[in-house]
């Protein structure tokens, strides 16, 4: 039988981080005791009250299908949060509940994007957002950010790189894999410059709550017809649950909704009756003092590898990475992620994960793991960089 | 700001039910006894050994991502079941648990399609099939099923509509909305048909399982390179959980892997691990039980619908739906249907909803609920044609 593969898979490419933690396993099972900092999951558990709402439903048996767009109390419960935690007013109409980020992602480029349809995006960035517009045949234009920008996009660099086909821009605050945000202003500048070009703005919201020092804005607060992509992955702490939702705007919620129905059918319904705890207030304490423990790894972690020689010239107020120039150590830095973990059984993340701008010189680090065992793999890539 | 819509969503139609299911709500709210034969799901709860897995796990409160084919064990225990129910090999790694049967529909036409690459279905048919073609930017090619081949796709068929472009063939069994099913010989031809055009065979397996009189074979009994789509949702009666699988071709297993990563992370951790639960010898007894009682309604609506005047040519020997011809009593079936609902307070789903080969002519009754309230329905609607 022949094989006909899309002509899209040669454009998709695997989570190369997958080759390191399989190793990082093997190396466990073989007794080393690997230190993970390659995941982009939190590692807590999914908070107390969120399990005991989950078990409570499905205890009472009836696990049938939702609404396509989520249940009304969730809708109206995530509604209620933008008012509550950034005093904007969202319809709760606009609510779609998704199956994680991903597919709140997919009905947003799916309802916008024809084939041949640009996208600009960040790179560095989040693989999986140009990936989403490969699969519908559209194009994604990576824009290359430093340090200038701190790691974003901005007005200027939209206007630079839009085009005729330009249907879009895509934004993340704050950004995987560089934790750092876009402010308010610059959020308005950047929805005015996408609106003057008729353009459609798509901000990823997904790590919102997990900020130190600075409070990420909704994008809705300075754009109310922004779509606004967010999850229960990262802050609520619910990855496995695979539940997200998308804010679409006014114009586009039919459509949005039509798809959700014939490509979903509907969300999770075990994951939104859990989710319905997620803002309760002893929830949402349980999850400030997680993020505080996420604040005090960052501030242990960022100024250690700054003084082992790792170039991380903008502080990243958000999300758990740090994004980190090692070119004082090695120019290809896939070797390098491999070598740490060979040699001092540290996991982390190469750049080419995260796109073709420089990735050979950047890793990731994740402080997804406790500050004793981040303290202890600083030690050994200390003696490994030879510092 | 512009609206710019994709052009795809112009082809994707909503479910046309659901204006039905609003209005039945409605007419419930207001105090009346609405009977609900629109619904395509189990009116069952998910079985008790399921829910207690399920809860057990839940309860550990580890909900982390899962590997996104999902967890071995149950890749194990789903290549088990091939094993012990049809008596079929399937390698493991060959399967990929998804978020529903519609994740492993996006995967398999995801690596296969790329576009204006066509692929055959049978009309009528499930509608999301035809829509996660167009989603891809491929074309679907309806090919209008009728009595003579009992509503099905089969050898000639193919070979009489397979072009240049065409990569895949879609066959259904039991298929929805007409509960056919294709027999082993017919599906080794179709297979045949496929393989020498060296495209690639798409098979929906959804319904395997709610079989009455007759067993489903499973096409990798006689096509090992099948893509084969399968889910926790009807048999197992799981449908809110949002789990399924598909078994890939050897050759597509790695870059559907690649494509589940990228756009679903991972499939839902707490329904796996309640899907474990649900090959157990309990379970499947549970599952048996509810199977006969499908049987039993099927056995009782099918001859009082008939009776009535509605032509139903071919006994549907799987899933849970009659696809009935109501010519007898009108050209406008979504006005039968409105009518019928308005006046006797049955919910039925009309014709339009599963393509464009005589929907006029057609309504879907499901069983998904008891004889008793069939038998009420029946009467009802006997008043409401007049007989």
């Amino acid at each position: 039988m022949g094989v006909s593969m899309a002509a899209r898979m040669a454009d998709i490419e695997p989570f190369h981080v997958m080759a390191i933690l399989a190793r990082a396993k093997e190396l466990e099972a073989a007794g080393k005791p690997v230190i993970h900092m390659e995941i982009g999951e939190p590692d807590f558990s999914t908070p107390q009250p969120v399990i005991d709402a989950a078990i409570a439903a499905i205890s009472k048996g009836d696990m049938h299908y939702t609404p396509a767009a989520g249940i009304p109390a969730l809708r109206q419960a995530i509604a209620m949060f933008y008012r509550t935690r950034y005093g904007v007013d969202v319809d709760p109409m606009r609510i779609i509940v998704t199956p994680g980020a991903s597919g709140a992602l997919l009905l947003a480029l799916g309802v916008l994007l024809s084939p041949d349809d640009e996208v600009v995006l960040a790179d560095p960035g989040y693989p999986c957002n140009r990936h989403f517009v490969r699969l519908l045949e559209g194009r994604s234009v990576s824009i290359p950010v430093g340090p200038a920008t701190h790691y974003q996009l901005n007005a200027a660099l939209i206007g630079e790189h839009w085009r005729s086909r330009t249907v879009a821009a895509l934004v993340a605050s704050p950004a995987n894999p560089t934790g750092t945000l876009v402010n308010q202003a610059e959020m308005a500048e950047i929805a005015q410059a996408v609106k003057v070009r008729d353009g459609q703005l798509i901000v990823d919201e997904i790590y919102h709550g997990l900020t130190y020092g600075e409070d990420a804005v909704t994008a809705l607060a300075v754009a109310p017809d922004a779509f606004v992509v967010n999850s229960f992955s990262k802050y609520f702490q619910m990855t496995g649950w695979r539940l997200g939702w998308l804010v679409a705007p006014e114009n586009y919620v039919r459509e949005a909704e039509k798809l959700a129905q014939n490509i979903f059918l509907a969300p999770s319904t075990p994951a939104q009756y859990a989710a319905l705890a997620a803002f309760q207030p002893e929830t949402l304490h349980i999850l400030e003092a997680r993020r505080k423990e996420f604040e005090a790894r960052r501030n242990f972690l960022l100024p250690a590898l700054r003084e082992l020689g790792f170039n991380i010239p903008v502080t990243p107020a958000g999300a758990f990475y740090l994004y980190a120039d090692c070119s004082a150590f090695t120019n290809d830095s896939f070797k390098f992620a491999k070598d740490l973990l060979e040699q001092a059984f540290v996991a982390i993340t190469p750049g080419v994960d995260f796109g073709g701008h420089k990735p050979e010189k950047h890793v990731r680090f994740a402080y997804t793991t406790d500050i004793a065992k981040l303290q202890d793999a600083v030690e050994r890539i200390r003696k490994f960089v030879g510092r």
